[in-house]
């Protein structure tokens, strides 16, 4: 109800503030019987962690997730999967000055109307921080979904005003993980680089887009009306910090087109029916179709500026701020394991559904 | 769980299809005395009717709903509110020939992926009638919303190629509802309606865009992890039949932005705390912060063409098939009232949500 | 949320009025593929049907069930089963010298308590004739049950201060259905009808208790902390109008014995584990262990009494009233079908979340 | 879905094994504001623990809660109130043997039918360790309920076949916290003590009763079809470990009354409406009445004995088992502030619920 569970069968719930103990969650609805590979999660953190590169903010958080309950001889056992993160390298004292200041275009004002009070070191709970847990979540769910052969990768389509302009088929995704900015395409990841490094001596920010491609998924995965396979991958990726649009297959692009030239005829291939295009994005009616599924996240640039900026305090009085704390030019980088994540926490959960939807 | 359930504390169940018996659903969680006007219901539910004009589908459908429970002396008694309406001009023959067969981009191969066997008939419960169960949940809303002074609406920014470019502030929407195509400006009406006429003709359809604004919201709703206000209204919009993208405030253009233009720096106008520019969409950390909420929602072409298709058989042979049944060219235009609809919902939900929210 | 909606994954959403246009439901979640038996349906609503005997209501309601939606050619589609039934011999006049008093322990005083208005006619929401819609509910549950040989049967066991002082091993139950008060031992079902007859006479109302046994039950369903299966059960019986308690195996005679008395040895038969006694009722830490479920279901006497009581008005002022309508002196046999229903939609339920709990 | 959550909207979602790591659990709903008196949920903790007396387990946890976020300057901020209590006295060694043996009447088959593994240190999560988590949750529930002059006792009314054969009315409950049962009564107390400490010498086990009350709850809380107060209450004691039954008001007594007997007539009091008996248990139709709710909840005796008993392992062979571990003889004194826990779980909840139920 208030917001902080993720998912129906394959559940996810998280705590925890950006400079409070610590954080974490709890996994409920994981099947017995999963290897849980420590390794995996521990490295699906580190893709996310601050302090990677120069591109990435500066604060040192080693990340160490600790498992609490639910593992045991190396394999789920069917009951709750409780981790915590430990915040080590907190300075709620950089955020003081802004007890009483509404940064712009961040939570604090919105918290105040809501809750009537709220913690305001280093954005409490509205801080990106709390995303940590949900790669740990999504890790999980990514050793179910590996299982049956379904593999989450993401990548950087666009940064400011670089774009890759190519489909993900014309790319080569193992090339991701080594480029600064999580873009596959040498030449757009060097430019993205440049892009990031001069808004940074300007102390401004940028933001970007995040592609993801769903391969090997099973059809009939979804459900038909509001909870679309769509519909839920959107609510995930709407839910991340900074997000602003997503879409799927076709896209916006889609509302320019005709029916004659985006429809996806029907063929048999070595005996499976298949698709000739795939503008659907491989999911029809909201159910998947055994196509790939893939789709695209767009990130507002990062509120948080080293300039200064005019704004207001509770009073509703006049003042000026400069940001303080440690922060990304540009999230996208970071985000694409938390993109990952949430597409997988998504997808777990509707391999469970569909184990209960016929006889 | 299977998906027919729409909302947490507001909450809209529905069922039926598209040539059965009724359709209909159960609001549960609408708050004792509420006055229940039925005539308005209607009203909204005429906006969406098939039939309105020479440019929408001609099935014939009076679309009256019948209310069972929940409302007593006119108000609403706390109880569940159930209704049906009553399918009346049925024309299941016209789809015994599809009952094998896989209709391109619709949703008939990932239903007998999903559950084994379906309701052909018309797309049985994957077929748009579905959503005038949406329009009345939605009517029921709108009334709760009124008496907090909430105002929704919806209007259409691009039919196919034909563009509305000018932003909600430079429009009288006023005008939505005497135009065809619901388009509030009448030069872009009138060719938005050429483009339609024209794609008839061909036996071709179209895609489009809806453009959604809601003034009056207090600050404070949603909720701020993973059902972010934002999020909500993003499931629920890729939730509605034919769907592709969202995007509120900047949207995708954000991505291209650089955190100094795109920050909403705050002021204090007339003693109350507001924002100079609405980037933001009226949302900040997935709360509202009671500047007006705006968002677009791409649709797809209709999927149903008045021209021969290639596709396949259910044992994978190939087949042609041309369009049966009774089909709109562009869905934009009577998908108005669903966004509404939809966005209603998630509004009444949330302003319930805020109550419990502090002491 | 508001309390209307039963199960997790198997759920039964119900609305109705008792003398508004009808009562019904949409149940949610049940798999595709499983045969509908009509007339088993309509079998069930009858055994609980008012007018059976000049020992229950005289009220005459057909009580005839209309599926709407979610079957097709006698199958299960996967997606909501909605039904009606008509309220046909309505008397809300019978009802408008109770709009403004409180019937004593009824559940008038509370509903205008709880908001702040309410539908009086015939207990508008809080009679009983609701259990109709969960009667179809659980017989639709009862078609899933039978397939994996489970097998629901209650009975009645005690009626005012007659006892049926018998296990149920020592009873043949298929005696049940002719027994006009559900005690399938002759000689106590001959004086539970003499009791009620008398009490009759008097203007008087008599309580009893429901005994319901399950079996055919296999190993492993229920969930193990706060969804125990007998917390389930319990819960199930506790939401039927008038019951006041619940036990389940050794119940509270459980509180006086020792451990060595009460352990449960188990030995393997035929290759099989089982138990040498059943005292934990076929369920340990909250599942299953495959041996025979057994509970027993209290109620209180009906609160409608047919000689004069005294109580209030809205105000507060002191009136008299006799009761008018029409009702039952002894619930209890009629609802045996209400408690056998309530308990198959906890074992559907759980049979479907078993499906998700391993590898 | 997976059992591990209880409640709607003030939700308690636990974790933990016995001899794992830590237990805890995320307390999510709780409204901003609440003052929140650290030392009182210790305090909670700390009558519930093990070691407290001679007559309970000697198992030594400190149970030192460490609330980890949710809480700033003393007040919940309305995110997430995650917790841990850490294991400190584990034995897992105790356990070795049983690992491949099933313990009579404990949920070692059932956990294996259920999941095909099972953490078998000390019961794994099916111990009732599990309970101080809840404690700490029902701690903060009573915080809130504080507010609203709501308190919620609970005490011990039958050890065995000692029968504490008083009412509430005539106790004075202030003395359950300095008897080693927890029962009021002096006499009584010392009689349950003897009991239990001759069963201990024997290594055998007792059962027990324990009767709970709940004053200052205003009318009109619960919900009044599947969510009524008392199935609420009656679900929430039935997941406590070793209940067996429950019943409110007059309860299984209730079934031998006469309605004339029975009705709570209504009266005017201090202008106030009120009843002159209250066998409803301060419920009316699933919803609060304002007068007291009272209820009992049995507990079978402790499973693991201290003598030798005959069992199998998980190959069906016979084997012989003697209790090891630390365990009570009898869990109803410390089971005191769990039922009081659960209950003040349920009543936060409603009180919630009820802020939504009308305008």
């Amino acid at each position: 109800m208030a917001g902080n569970t993720f998912g129906q069968i394959f559940r996810l719930t998280t705590f925890g503030e950006s400079h409070g103990k610590a954080i974490g969650g709890i996994i409920d609805g994981c099947p017995a019987g999963l290897e849980i590979d420590l390794d995996f999660v521990q490295h699906e953190l580190d893709r996310r962690r601050p302090g990677q590169s120069t591109l990435t903010s500066p604060r040192q958080e080693e990340d160490k997730v600790e498992f609490l309950s639910g593992i045991f001889v190396g394999k789920s056992t069917g009951v709750p999967i409780a981790f915590i993160i430990r915040n080590k390298d907190q300075r709620p004292e950089d955020y003081n000055e802004i007890a009483n200041i509404y940064r712009p275009s961040h939570a604090d004002f919105t918290y105040d109307q809501k809750y009537g009070r709220r913690d305001y070191r280093g954005g409490g709970r509205s801080s990106s921080r709390e995303t940590a847990s949900w790669v740990v979540g999504g890790a999980i769910s990514k050793l179910l979904l590996k299982m049956e052969n379904i593999i989450i990768t993401a990548y950087v389509d666009q940064v400011g005003t670089i774009f890759l302009e190519k489909n993900y088929h014309e790319l080569d995704l193992s090339n991701t993980e080594s480029s600064l900015v999580r873009c596959p395409d040498p030449k757009s990841s060097r430019e993205m680089e440049k892009y990031i490094e001069e808004l940074k001596k300007k102390g401004d920010t940028a933001g970007g887009v995040i592609r993801c491609v769903i391969t090997g998924i099973p059809a009939g995965l979804g459900e038909p009306v509001f909870d679309k396979l769509h519909a839920e991958l959107g609510k995930a990726m709407l839910g991340i910090n900074a997000v602003k649009g997503f879409e799927y297959g076709s896209g916006f692009k889609a509302a320019g087109m005709k029916g004659s030239e985006h429809n996806d005829i029907f063929k048999t291939e070595a005996g499976r029916i298949t698709t000739v295009t795939n503008y659907s994005g491989g999911i029809q009616g909201g159910i998947s179709n055994g196509q790939d599924i893939y789709f695209r996240v767009a990130f507002k640039p990062v509120a948080t500026l080293m300039s200064s900026q005019e704004t207001v305090d509770k009073e509703g009085n006049p003042v000026t701020i400069t940001g303080k704390g440690r922060h990304d030019v540009c999230v996208v980088p970071r985000a694409v394991p938390i993109v990952e994540a949430m597409a997988a926490l998504v997808i777990a959960d509707h391999l469970l559904l569909a184990k209960v939807s016929k006889l």
